[in-house]
């Protein structure tokens, strides 16, 4: 079975992953919601090359999950954001989030990476959350999130060493 | 960033990717919670190459995701069986079925691929259902399960052209 039959099962599972069933789209998704929407940045967040991202988010717009947004005009330039249907994709982020705050090898008692809250109700988003009637379909538009110390130390870590690297492929190029 | 580094990232998004973020691995937790506990049936209902879906299988197995369990002394035989770990990623799948119903190309009022109905209630469980604090974590044992007509000649068909290619490849070999 190829991934183009897949696409044509009626298993909604399968079909949804024929879309976003790759760990690369997931976090680009995860990075969109974290506000990084622009390609530098999503590519020093995920270590993804630029033509697999490129490709990624290429297939993602054809799929209707993201569209493109200029926010300059010289030079033009895009970031990414999500539609609604991709944004309908943040409860399979939740639930990927909740399982591996059980089930990650964490230190006890270590703080959650992105501490998240309700809006609605100011309730603490944690691994057994989950969203009532009232807050469904769950996006994390939903919620107030602050990116914890620990997390926060290593994202910047990886911007810093994603501009190292690009200055030093510049500098060798010339 | 290679996967051994998503591994170590705090994020609990990038934790649970680096073990099931890959379609085929979501794909063979979908067969497991239909009943398809055999290499064979997972191999003709997902159609992996016995490499791919051993490699897997195995990774799944280190990871503590599934477990093998023998079903026959002689000869020697196993089944896989996820683990509570593993049926903790139910709402992984629960979330793909309810985005893939919403944004998936059906037909208008084309039935569910697979018609599942909550225990303990009674209740459908379609595109929008959320289990509530009682169903959580949510796990598909709180369901009655029915594969719709569609669905049901769908894996029939798959189960037989593995059976007919497989009865091709013994016969080329002898």
């Amino acid at each position: 079975m190829s991934w183009d039959e897949v696409d044509e099962s009626v298993c909604p599972i399968a079909r949804s992953l024929s879309v976003v069933g790759d760990r690369w789209t997931l976090l680009i998704l995860r990075e969109l919601s974290m506000g990084s929407t622009k390609f530098d940045e999503i590519q020093a967040q995920t270590g993804m090359s630029s033509f697999l991202l490129s490709t990624r988010l290429k297939r993602l717009e054809a799929d209707g999950v993201i569209e493109r947004v200029p926010y300059s005009d010289r030079p033009l330039r895009y970031e990414y954001v999500a539609t609604d249907k991709g944004k309908e994709l943040d409860p399979v982020l939740l639930a990927l989030r909740g399982w591996g705050m059980r089930w990650g090898k964490y230190r006890k008692n270590e703080p959650p990476a992105v501490n998240m809250v309700l809006k609605r109700t100011g309730e603490t988003i944690d691994a057994d959350w989950v969203p009532g009637k009232a807050d469904t379909p769950f996006t994390f538009d939903l919620c107030d999130a602050t990116v914890g110390r620990k997390f926060a130390a290593e994202r910047k870590g990886r911007a810093a060493a994603f501009r190292a690297g690009r200055r030093a492929s510049a500098s060798k190029s010339e």
